[in-house]
Order: C-alpha cells, then sequence, then structure tokens
C-alpha cells in the first residue's frame, strides 16, 4: 500500500476514519460505538488487537477510548461536571488498582507558555496531591476510606530543560515506585472540527509524534517500566493538514464537478499517491512547525483542564457523588 | 475591480505587494526601499498619501514603516540591540514632542493569556516606567536630562473586560492627557514568512482588524483625542488565509503545468474572481476563528518583546548610547 | 485623646475592637453581632453613623459588614460554597438596583505579580463577563431572566502603570457609565489570626491606605461618580504591627508578672504614649515596606479569589440556587 | 553551651555573626573578607574546616562565600551586569570540571506561585539550554568553543509533586549523569538589611531548612551522588525572627537604659537563656508558617534572577565578556 497518510493525527479514532472513507477494512482493529443522546456524548472504542492492526494504524497495541462532546467547548459547568463523571468512569474501568496503598503518578505533559500546549500543566494545577499526607500521617489524614497515594510532575519541554521528557520520568519513577502513571497532555487532531470536544484515553501511553510538542520517546510501560495512561484532548491541528484537507477537497471537487469536467477528466489519470505527491509539493515549506488553533484557546484550555483535574480527583479520592469530588478540586 | 482580495493581512507592505504582484499600480500610495545590508534589515515605507490609496489600501492615510530582519527570530542579543536601536531611531522621527514636560502612555495591547498575542502586555512588562516619580519628585529624581512621563495600561482584550478597549483608553486619557499614545499590537500577516521577522510603525494608530484579538474599533486620534503611534508585529497567519495561498499556487501550477497541461486549459477559462470564489467554497467553515501560529511562539514573543521595550526605554530616557539605554531595561 | 494606635488594619471590626480592649466607647458608631453556629460564620456589622465616629475609627462613614470563617482557610469546597452563598446574600442586600439594565464595573486591584495582592485580579479572573455580549445580542442572549451588564478591569499598580487607579477608573466610567463599581482587595489585618479567613464588605468604596499596594488616593462615589462597594480580604499584616503586637503583650506581661515585679514597678510609671513611643524606636527602621503572610498564601489566595467569583457571579445571575450559579463559574 | 539562638538563617555569615556578637570564638571555622569598595561590593569566605565547627555552626563542612551588595536591590542594570561577572568569577573557581563533554544540571528550587520563592524558577526560564542540542548536532551547534551541556529542572514543591524534592533530582540524576548540580534556592534571612542584597555561594548543596519552602531532606553530593553546588538569596525572614530582633533590642536597651534603670537591674538576674524562654513565650504562635517579606519583592525577584541566570550563561559558554556572553541571556 502506498505511504498515503502521513497525514498526522493523534487521534486513533481519526486514523481509523481514514481507512473507512477509502472502505478498506483494517484487519485486528475492531471499532464500537456508543452514543448518549440525552447529554450528546458519543463513545468510541478502538481496540488495535494485533500487530498488524498496529502497523497499519501506526498506533501500538492497544484500547483507545474517544469521548465526542460537541458542548465540551461551551461553558456550561453542569454538562462539564457530567463529562467529568463519564471521563472518571471509563478511567475506573482501566485503573485496576485496588489495593490500600495504589499510588499513581500523574504528568501534565506540555509547555505551560504556549497556551494550547498547557492542558497538561493547568490539569497538575487542580490536583488534589496525596502522596506526602498520606506518608506523613497516614491515609486516615485525608477523611475519606479509599485513598490513592497521588504525585504529580510538570516536566517542561526539551527546551526549556535539554532533556527528553522520558528520562525526567524514568527517574521519578525509579525513585517513587508509582503503580500506574496518567500523562495528560494536548494532541494534535486531523479535523478542526474535534478540536477542544473530544477526550481520547488510551492505555497504551504517550508515543512519539503526540501533542503540540512533539514528544520524541515513547512513554509507556515499555520505556518507564509501570503501566502508562494517556489522557490526550486535541487542542491544535498541523497547519499542513488543514491545508491538505482542503487541496483533497479541492481533487475530489475537480473529479465530480460538472463545470470542471476537462480538469476531472486529467485528475483521473492519477493515483491517490500521485495526487498526494502533487498537493504536497504545493505545501509551502512555511508550513513547518506552526500550529492552527482557535482564538479563544484560553478559555477552553482552562475550561477542559479544570473538567479533566475533576475527574482525576472523584477518581483518587473513590467518590462516586460529583458533589463531594468536586468538593476536592481546589484542594491544592 | 473584483473584490478580489478580502485575505487579511494587518502590514501595509503586504497589501502594497498584493497590487504590485498584479502589476497595478496604485495611484497616491508611494513605496520606498532602503536596505541595510551589513545587518541584513531591510525598511520599507509606505506612504498613503491620499484618499483614493486609502481606499484601495484598505488601510487609512498615513505612513507605514516595515522593518523586516530575518534574523529577528534568532536568538542573538547582540543582534536584537541593533534592531532596538534602529528602531528607536524611527520612533524618534515620529515622535516629535521635545519640551520638557512630554507624556506618552503605552497601551500594551492584546491577550496576556494566549502567546502569540501577549506581545503588547510583555513589552508593558519590562518598561521604565515614570510618570509617577516624576510627577512626585520632579524630573531629576530619574537622574537623567531629558525625562519623558511614561505610563502604561494593559487593557485586556474584550472578552475579559466586557468593554471595548477604545472605551478603556479614551477614559484614560481624558484623565491623564498624554501627548502621544504608542500602541503595541501582535498582528496578523498574510506570509507565515514575514511572521516573528518584522516590526510594522504606523503614525496612523490601531484599525479595526488588526491583531489576533481583532479590535471591533479604531484606536486613532479621531477616536482618543491624542495621536497614537502602533507598532506591531506579525505573530499569527489567519488559518484561511494559508490555505488560500495555497490554494493560489496550486491554480497557478495548474496554469503553467506540463504534466497537467488538461487541467491548466480549463483553468484559463475561469476570472481571478471566479477562481477566488472556487477556492472560497473549498476551504472550511471551520477555520473561521482559527489562526496559525509557530510552536516556539513562546520564545520569540518574549524576545521581540524584549527588543521593543528597550527600544521604548531608549526613546524615552533619551539616551542614544545602547549600553546605558540598556542598563533601563529591567527598571521596573 | 493620645494618637496612640497608629498602626495598620483596613478591617473597621478591628479598628473597633481596639477601643473595646480600652474600655472607650466611640460614640457615631455601632455594632452588631450574628453568629451562624452551624456553619461557624460570623457577622459583624459596624456602622459608622456620625463624622466623629468617622474620625474616631479613621474610616468614612458607612456600614461594614465582617464575614469571619475560621474555616475559609481549610479546603472544603462545599463549605466555601456556603461562604459564597452567604456572601451573596449580604451584596444583594446592598446593591439596590433592580432595573432591567442595571451595570456592574467590577475592579480588581492590586498586583497580579506578588501572590497575597493578587487576589483581585485574580477574581476578575473567574468572572462571568456578560456587557459586551448584552451590548451586542441583548439580554436573552444570556439565557437568563435577570442579566446585568458585566465589565471588569485590571488596571495594574502605580508602580507598573505610573497612574494613580482612581484616574484609571475615573476615565473607564465616564466612558461607560456603569451604576456601581465593586472593587476587590487585598487587606492588611492587624491581627495575624485573621488572615485569609475574614471578608469585609463595605460601601464606602476603598480608601487610602488599604491594602497591600497602599492605594493613596480614594476610590468612592466622590472620587469616581458612582457607589463603590468594596469587598476586602486580610491577606498580609505590616511587619510592624506583628512586632509593635508582640511587644504589647511584652509591656502587658512585665506589669503584672510575679516574676518580673520589679520592671513592672517601673513600666507602670509610663503611660500609654510613652510606652508608644519606647516601642516605636525599637522597631527597626528596616521593617517599613515589609509585610508578612502565609506560605500557603498562593493556595488560599487561589481558593479565597474564586469563593468570591462565585459568590458575585450568582450575584450578577440573579440566581438563587447555588448550583446553577456555580454553573457560571467559569463561563470566562 | 545553651541552645541559645533557634533562629533562623540560610546564610552561614549570620550564623558566624551571632557568635562573633557573642564574642565566641567557634574552633574550625575560618572567615575571610575582601571588600571591593569602587563598586561596594563585599565578599566574604566563610569556610567550616571541622565536624566541630559543623556542629556549632549547624551548616555542614564546606565553604560558603557571600556577596553582599546594597544596590543589589536598586534597578541599575550596568550594576548589575558586574554583579553577574563578579559571580561568574566565584563559579567558575568552584566548578572545576574543564573536560569537553562537562554537564550540568541546574536545578531551580521553590514555588513559582509564592514571589518571594520564585527565584529559582525565574532563574531557570532564562537560562541558555544546550544539553539537547549538542547531544543531537555535536557541540559545534553551539558555536562556541568550550560548551558545558545544559540541563535543568523546575520540580516544584511538595505541595504541588506530592514527592521530596530530593527524589525527584536523585531520579534525574540517575537518568541523565551530570558532572554537577547547580541549585538556585532562595533564603531565609536573620536580618531584613540582607533581604535582596545579598548572593550566597555554598559547596555544600542545600540542606534542611533552607528557603522559604523548608525542604526536608538534603540535596547534596551525599543524597544524589554528584557534586552540588548552592546559590541562594534571601527573599524572606521569618516572621517570628523580626519579633525575636526586636525583643532582644528591647531587653538590651533595658539592661542599659537610664531611664529604665530599675528595669535593667532586674533583667541582669537573668542568664541568656531564661531571657530566650521569656521572649519566645510572648511570641505569637500564629507567627507559625509566616514569612516577612518586601512590598516589592516582584521587582526585586525578578532582576536578581535575571542577574544569576546571566552569571550560568556566562559560565557555561566560557564567555569571558559580559557582552557576548549576556548576548546569551534570552537564547532560551
Amino acid at each position: 500500500m502506498v505511504e498515503k497518510y502521513s497525514i498526522r493525527t493523534d487521534l486513533a479514532l481519526e486514523q481509523k476514519e481514514r481507512f473507512e472513507s477509502d472502505q478498506v477494512e483494517v484487519q485486528g482493529v475492531v471499532l464500537t460505538e456508543e452514543v448518549d443522546e440525552e447529554r450528546e456524548i458519543k463513545v468510541t472504542t478502538v481496540k488495535i488487537e494485533t500487530e498488524n492492526g498496529a502497523k497499519v494504524m501506526k498506533k501500538p497495541v492497544g484500547t483507545y477510548i474517544t469521548m465526542e462532546a460537541p458542548n465540551m467547548a461551551v461553558p456550561d459547568e453542569d454538562y462539564h461536571r457530567e463529562i467529568s463523571a463519564e471521563l472518571k468512569k471509563f478511567l475506573a474501568g482501566i485503573m485496576k488498582g485496588d489495593q490500600e496503598d495504589y499510588s499513581v503518578l500523574v504528568v501534565g505533559l506540555g509547555n505551560r507558555k504556549v497556551t494550547p500546549d498547557a492542558l497538561g500543566p493547568y490539569v497538575v494545577d487542580n490536583l488534589n496531591i496525596t502522596r506526602h499526607i498520606v506518608k506523613e500521617y497516614g491515609k486516615y489524614a485525608m477523611g475519606e476510606e479509599h485513598v490513592r497515594l497521588v504525585s504529580a510532575i510538570v516536566p517542561g519541554v526539551m527546551g526549556q530543560t535539554g532533556m527528553e521528557t522520558v528520562e525526567i520520568i524514568r527517574g521519578i519513577v525509579n525513585e517513587t515506585n508509582p503503580d500506574l502513571i496518567i500523562a495528560i497532555d494536548a494532541l494534535a487532531a486531523r479535523s478542526s472540527k474535534r478540536l477542544n470536544r473530544t477526550i481520547q484515553i488510551a492505555d497504551t501511553g504517550i508515543n512519539p509524534g503526540s501533542g503540540v510538542g512533539n514528544h520524541r520517546n515513547a512513554i509507556t510501560e515499555e520505556t518507564v517500566g509501570v503501566p502508562v495512561l494517556a489522557i490526550g484532548v486535541p487542542t491544535v491541528v498541523d497547519a499542513a493538514t488543514i491545508v491538505n484537507d482542503t487541496m483533497e477537497n479541492f481533487l475530489a471537487a475537480l473529479e465530480t464537478s460538472e463545470s470542471l469536467k476537462g480538469v476531472g477528466v486529467v485528475m483521473q489519470g492519477y493515483s491517490a499517491a500521485e495526487k498526494y505527491e502533487l498537493v504536497k509539493e504545493l505545501i509551502s515549506p512555511h508550513l513547518n512547525g506552526l500550529f492552527v488553533t482557535p482564538k479563544d484557546i484560553d478559555e477552553t484550555v482552562k475550561r477542559i483542564s479544570y473538567t479533566i483535574s475533576e475527574a482525576l480527583n472523584m477518581l483518587f479520592s473513590g467518590s462516586d457523588s460529583q458533589d463531594s469530588a468536586s468538593g476536592t478540586a481546589l484542594r491544592n
């Protein structure tokens, strides 16, 4: 198969869609959908089950849950609480550890100083950190029955630290031995329609090419020694992707357009790969290193980071009720 | 003439180039260029002299000086000092006030929380503010001969204040009566090549449509009562602009391409306006409200804001030497 | 009466207490207390009714409501919601305007970059700003029945702007004509016990000497032309105050101590004024410009700012239910 | 000897002075002074040479260099460059590594969100980070002859991470194997006169009780495995210290005062320890967890952090000239 789709997306869902649009069936990849119509939340689970599936999807074997909530970009706090509760439910399903002293290290990936990349750091800002308290005073100090030992780090990006993020995380894991890492990251979507409306949970960790900052090395169970649950929200689209999409629309139009029949005829002589090459040539090299993001990204990132930190605070306190859980939101 | 180019640029230089590329001569607009080859700084002055020129250029009558310095995006502090000195020279040429108690209000436009829009607020952060000191202790308190009364405000954007920026500025001007406003703003360029490499100085103030945040009302001598000097740096490109540009390249390629001759023939039957319509149809409506910016925008905006604040600190202290002037950089 | 206590406090309650501890009755000042034992909130109302009372109290004629909630410094979000609701109730009692287009300008006083002084700016960060939306789309755009036009400004401090804050506010008021100003400010308490546990609401505006940043000019109905409601939380104590308090304890101990009887005898020969002089001499001049604040001030200021912004969002949306009101918390 | 002075200071110099004021000679501690009168910089070197000296001084065996520059709090950038150059000189004297691939990990200790504790994080913000560039492109990529591999981390404080800072650092050291750690921290001084005017360099690392945030565990060669150079600036005084100092002045006055002769006689019957107990009783327990800091701490911390980052950038680039070194200041 032609190496056609180098277009970048961090969403397994979008990767899958590409094949569907071409009516290609991918073996070893199973997709299930569930729609909560009342709350307008659509949950898609992509299971990559075989190495073949992984190769085609360019993502590791594992489970990718995507929650799409069109109103997530809207400032309705009640709605955000429902998303927090839903997100907590999925995380609880994946996080198995029920032992007393289960400990979690939350990693806020990304660059705090570039707004769409600040999601991870912002989530950590509102987490209820407990490890040092439980270590010092015992779990009863927290006044809750099921207390996890929660620690967190905002490692910064390579331009700020001179280090690969995986080096920092692996070092901290070796010293503090958490049972699980939950890594929060801003992702790059393929479609601007998904920006700030989608949360992806993956049990495969963080893999190269994810996020605004493009981590070069994986942060996975293999590289850091403990399972890594990744929570990502697409906050940007690569500039090249947006241009490419329009070009593809254009080429598609050429092929069907009445008024452009002559062009259509010509273009039909080109294979998908050739057309892609044609487009690539025309895309400015100046688009490298550029990303696309909405103008109200400051408000959106703040709001969604809060939705995720609420979900995590509920998850860690073992609270089922949103109310008491949200009570922990500002504990730090 | 067809309303062909609604593509957005805040740079008078780019507006002018568009007409040149079409070999249209615009009456009432004079362009002069000067190149400092050693320092690789190109200075272009666009003078819009008549109302006709203003109408065609979609910018008010006035002078627009553009400094292009390809290395401005490079972290060489010595080079940045030279740009500061050059910028100071141009500002001094425009700012006539030589009386003893000349007072300037610097306005840092934009949203501090959206990185590419934070240029104005960052410049104000490093300014040497003197008005309150001179008012209280006299100008000798500053230990310099020619001291301006410098005040500054970061008004925020409409989503944060609920007010038009011009309302805030006009109110402050009425109370404090500055002789001049210098407004700093992040601009939208047409070409990603100009991002963070260009400084535009305009004696016409801030006009609607400028910047990331898209101020709706002008901040000009007419609207606030005192002359407004605008200093702008393009830090973003509209997403729609980047797509449009690529499409135009594509259409141009179609018309000349050997291999696509068939298409070329067809497209030649279309006028520029028709081609533009064709492109517009294909551009996703989702691009509205999206902007394009580089991944290292945090470092770039920090660096350029410092270059501008240095220029202003030199300008206000009446210092000719870069050294002593840069001595004021951190005074606040 | 000897000008005995020049010790600084921004709390009317503390000023009143000083006289009570000396068993001095102050004419023209009425104090009432109300205790909500269940929620451990104590509300004290100090009414300064006459010019004589104002002179003695060194505060203008007006009403000062103080809510003391010892648990306010504790991170229990449910409790904070109750305080928000209580605060909203008091604000609603003072804010009379019930007309359709009632407009409020919220002013976040203080320096965002000095943690205990950042209360005002932080409150504004989480406000639901509506003026621009109502102006553009009408009040029905807000989806609520009683919508106020809310605008807000973070003016910065004099060292950053070169302007008196009152100049900035007066200018903005003249342009935008709000019916009411609500000014939020960090205050200086006399007692470290009150830090971050007390909210004072005053219908007299902001008067000189208030807050960390020590505004020199009043922001009151007289100086800006519209009523000014001030909401303040003591986040610092003057360094000199803390030293003085300890010295007074010491002197008191000297006078009563068995083991120090000899000293006691001597000190009894001193009047209160003479003792104060003695103390003042011993207090280091280096204490000028120093303030005292808790180490966890970052968390506390963040939490209380949120409690106040919630109260204001409830107040402005006309919501009685905490739940739907808190739904607006992240609207901006 | 009575455990008299539990008063907290992170400055070896101040610890030494205490004994001098009591005319106690401390064996195993050598103090040398050097004054640069022209530039008003006083450099004091305290060498703790024996375990006895360490015990008395309550600081580990090692060298403590203190630069006192009264004008450091003044915003004169030229002067700050001289301090940077001086500081660089001392650091170069201590840092021996001259091999090609010498690598340094800079640790910015403290809480970015509490202004006087943000010194460390701010220094890291302006460092020229090179490790990742040299690793990827070789040292010639830097365009300088002697390039160190510089990496940096801002670990946060325990309330934010749930981890001891030493755990984080040790983990990162194990992964990245730097030759040296340079840890930057805000310190607590004994005297408010020293605030923001003093830089201490210690080759003993960071020891418990240092800084605003009171690190509980040492960060030293013993605990992290590589030498740790500590650079500290006192930005706060403990509230209890300031009160205690005034009380001591008072007691001293009592003993000598003519007018208070009677008291003096009585107090002479008390030993130093008894007097300390008396004072301690009178100091409010509410002072625990409170610190004292100047109102302009935002400007001061910003300025001094810049002075230190300049020194480090000079040190790492091997530059002797201030100019070219300062050229690196904004490289990141």
